[in-house]
């Protein structure tokens, strides 16, 4: 195809990074991936490798000060820098897809919101997103569409869980030390989930969460849990409920449904990797996904997709950046409650509502 | 419940015949099992364990002699004798319920009919009918229902399945002996159910079978096979497609697939044994039942209550003796193609269109 | 069968105690049901023409002071007498067989088991048991067994619903002036479920409770909602996830499921009325039951057999009483939480830990 | 990317080719569509609009002629011109990807082989395949390579149906006079895959085929029906059973099933279109794909990059072409039992096996 491609960098070529970079460089035809940034030379090797004719770059603000012609960034690198590699960025006037979450701070995660309503006066097509990759997933999509064309009624309970396969290696262990702790890694979509559903605009009322350490105790170290559940209220009758989890036997199980007045939609109620199923003398069984990227896969090619339109057309972002702030600030606030056993409880302009006294000892 | 109960004999305890005692002895209200026959000691052993109450006999002729205030029998006994014990009760004026096939001939299947049409000029109330379970079945019960109602349009395409688990003990080689084949024996059911979903008065076009001794070459000696496909043409525009098996690995696979031209049913397209799912790291399965017993338990209870109830209030069979005998027909033409390797066709009367010249050498 | 039989009387023929009655005349081979009691003469001319043979009572004192053999009593009447009426049966050495709640108030459940627990003294074979009937269906009974074989590891986290389907017609208004609420009435269930996986010596450490009025906003006044989510925390790291409803679409949706350290079960996760798929033109969908009684048929009869045959014969009961009381326990409290909004904790001996300074107002 | 591309032309513009010109144009990242040809002005006018620095030809040996670079040439015009257009592709050197079938003649279809074979001496890097898509699907993928893993045993009985959504525009019956029939035209997948699974190397043993018209009896002026079931045998104990239909009220139901002597396969006997499941008072229900393409979008996708793959690399293709003349006389051979209601036979090296005395009356 002639017409000119995005011109696309990604920083950070990890887990996802990896995957991003493949995605914009093979499977995006309207972009055109140019540079990747990581500090880590193997993951530098590894582009090397896999990515003929992109640049790499150990150092991202060498990156952008070099690649004159980049258009778009692909924010994967640490959560612990997304924030300040994505406001660098949209200073820049660049497009930004940032992966999930923004920061595990919600104060940080309001911070490049910030920066994209500044940036944004100054390059009114300037494209700024957030990596909620289910929001390109083809069911979740067509259970939207069903959710608004008024199928179910008023929705009204939600449900919605992520829930990895147990790994053994430990790796969620050390993971926790930066992850902000399993809600905000994990449940942070079902949150967003719940946000779309419910509507953007929907009010936290209160948020109640529990959890166990079922089958990693060192988890406690890091204030986190390997198993959690909790309850997010919002202001006119909604309200949702969440398991998270880093125990699953089978696989990766991310199973969402949306009860309305008049009907229901579950979204992954009965997981598979496939159309396969197996009859041997225990029965019969399906193989499901691993990882989430088994269950994932085209979204994300979907989001590379949209992404690239979106920014090439200027057409509108499929959905706000605020939103996700306020799934930060609702996964933050869970992993409180998960730690201290407080109710947490705001108001009808998203406030915190302060406990009188609140047992300090316990937090 | 002081009304009076039909009394009830059973004639032979085998696998089935155990289980029709224990049925109508404690699971029929208005049944009262007051003797059972069988030739071996051991049976009638496990009678006086399991049957308290009830006299046994080691001869059928005996029991029918001396059991004066006998209504109705239940003849489970070795195929080879359901037909002759069944005329004999049929000649008393008993009601009967006799186990698929009448026969394995359906000359011999027919002789039952014919008593039961003229006894039942001396005894217009008498009842007789053979044990197609399927009928009692309550899913099968709801297809054909809503085939009733005109969910699917006309029914025009047929698939059924009747297969059991791989049984390594050699019990089906030594039971093709005396079984008819496996399409007398297997595929009864599904014919049955042809007939019944298609219209008791379905003619038979042509037939034709394929098949093969997988696991148990045995068979061939007894001319049967361990796995076989057939079809069965009707007239007006209806087709079944057959199969039949002793090889499946994960238990009793017993689906049916009614389609039509507005729709389509299927019965147990998803074998299971309850609604228990498993998710290990092998995936997520369902057991399903081992043997037909465990798929068809409610349709056997639900059959013994209500040829009971039919006998006792003389309301009408639920279905036509004489299908009986048209089952067998197809079955042992079925058998016959599958051994032969020819097609079999039939005139609009039902009467065998003899090929000009048949291979004699091949029969 | 000529043993002898167990002597039964009903007490209550509503909706579940004509049900019972009509188990325990017709379902129960080793039971004689032999009266029947309810104020409501509209249920006693039901009786009089669906229990033959059996005599009714418009009063249950005058019954149980008539019926010199009665040997047992099934106690369906209106919740707020069953802790009377059993404990009047208990009084007189009788078995009780008492519906699911003892009573909706902690208190009053435990002076049942008291009345037991002394009655006991002086009838030592006496059986009286709650009718948690979900202990007796067979997929529980089967995932239950295969928790207890290890199948699944150590059970840590437990999913379970109860959901009614939407009934227009305001019975559930009216009802919950003396159901006790939705989580004593529906969750109580799954609450039991709970103790019965996690071990009846499970102690919570905390419930919390949210819910809405989405289509009943009448509820209200009763101090009820149509759809709660709670949480049920237990020492020892164990934690439950519950959903009530009063609002399904489809039908009765009661789903469990139980996750392990090394499997998972879910029970009902896909429910169905039977075998049957449907094939049209907006896709593959299978019917489910309307009412809980669709779900639990076979489970009711088979309680009405175990019951009997356990005081027959002497056996032990299959779970015990106390149970019954920390179940009321448990469904009080999170219908207290999800009316106050509290969170409610409980110290390791199962005392309530007061809030320092809870705000009255709000109780 | 900067490696050189594989020049690709397609050679028809329906429904099929416009979709291969824009998996070819978009979502192929190593191919470079370069021209295509369409003898339909309305066709090459959407190429002008969707197909971006395309090249548009009205006759295909134009395109041939001017195309110096052309590498691989796509040929998805009518089945009448398959053969031709592929064997003046094939006599260039260029790589072909041919849609099935070849040809609805098993003798036109091997003029292709033999002219590769004649080519292939020239041009030793040449590729040719049969676009058998199934074989690019990844269930089927994976339900092969577990076969092979010996996770079945040895697979023995085959089940394969094509069924087509119910189509009332006619576009079927029109369809029939050039598609060389329903098990030509549908069957060709499921007697391909047979083929896969129990090894290209099986010989067929007999063929029978019984069709009706159900709902398009005009279908019967062109030899053709719009249900039809089938078996075939193949020497050394496997059989096969199929479908193919026309009349699908819910949607496309792609299934297939290889029972082996130790396990089964299934693949698709679910249909659905996504994970999405609807609760609605008719039940529980999912939707299901409306056509072939949104079964089998992904598997074209694939298709295209790994004819692309394979060309530019010089590496194995995934299956010969040798075996698309095998399927085509397969589906003849049924095809003219389903109209001459005879049985085939072949001999172990492929010869068919003439009956002694065919009543050609009826041929």
């Amino acid at each position: 195809m002639s017409s000119p491609k995005l011109k696309v960098a990604i920083a950070g070529l990890g887990r996802m990074g990896s995957r991003h970079a493949l995605h914009f460089h093979q499977l995006t035809p309207r972009a055109e991936l140019i540079a990747v940034s990581s500090p880590d030379p193997k993951e530098i090797a590894w582009a090397a490798r896999n990515l003929e004719g992109v640049r790499t770059y150990l150092d991202y603000d060498e990156m952008l000060k070099a690649e004159k012609d980049l258009q778009a960034v692909v924010v994967s690198s640490a959560t612990v820098v997304h924030a300040e590699q994505a406001i660098k960025a949209i200073n820049l006037g660049l497009h930004v897809l940032c992966e999930k979450p923004l920061s595990t701070s919600p104060e940080v995660s309001q911070t490049v919101v910030t920066a994209y309503r500044q940036s944004i006066k100054k390059h009114p097509s300037q494209k700024v997103i957030c990596g909620f990759s289910r929001r390109f997933d083809a069911s979740y999509r067509d259970a939207y569409s069903k959710v608004k064309s008024g199928m179910i009624g008023r929705p009204s309970v939600f449900r919605s869980q992520t829930c990895d396969k147990l790994d053994p290696s430990g790796f969620f262990v050390q993971y926790a030390q930066f992850s902000g702790g399993i809600f905000v890694d994990c449940s942070i979509h079902d949150i967003d989930l719940a946000l779309w559903f419910f509507g953007e605009d929907s009010i936290v009322k209160s948020v109640t969460a529990v959890g166990i350490t079922a089958v990693s105790p060192e988890l406690r170290q890091y204030n986190d849990r390997d198993n959690a559940v909790g309850i997010v209220e919002f202001y006119g009758g909604k309200i949702a409920q969440l398991f998270c989890s880093r125990m699953m036997a089978a696989g990766q199980e991310d199973t969402t449904e949306v009860t309305g007045t008049e009907g229901k939609l579950s979204i992954n109620a009965q997981p598979q990797s496939n159309l396969v199923n197996i009859y041997d003398s225990t029965g019969i069984r399906r193989e499901i996904p691993p990882h989430y990227y088994g269950r994932f896969r085209d979204a994300f090619i979907t989001e590379a997709n949209e992404f690239t339109a979106c920014c090439l057309d200027n057409t509108e972002v499929p959905f706000r950046l605020e939103g996700a702030v306020t799934a930060v600030k609702v996964g933050a606030a869970l992993q409180e409650s998960l730690i201290t056993g407080k109710k947490i409880e705001f108001d009808e302009i998203g406030r915190r509502i302060q406990e009188e006294q609140a047992p300090k000892a316990k937090l």
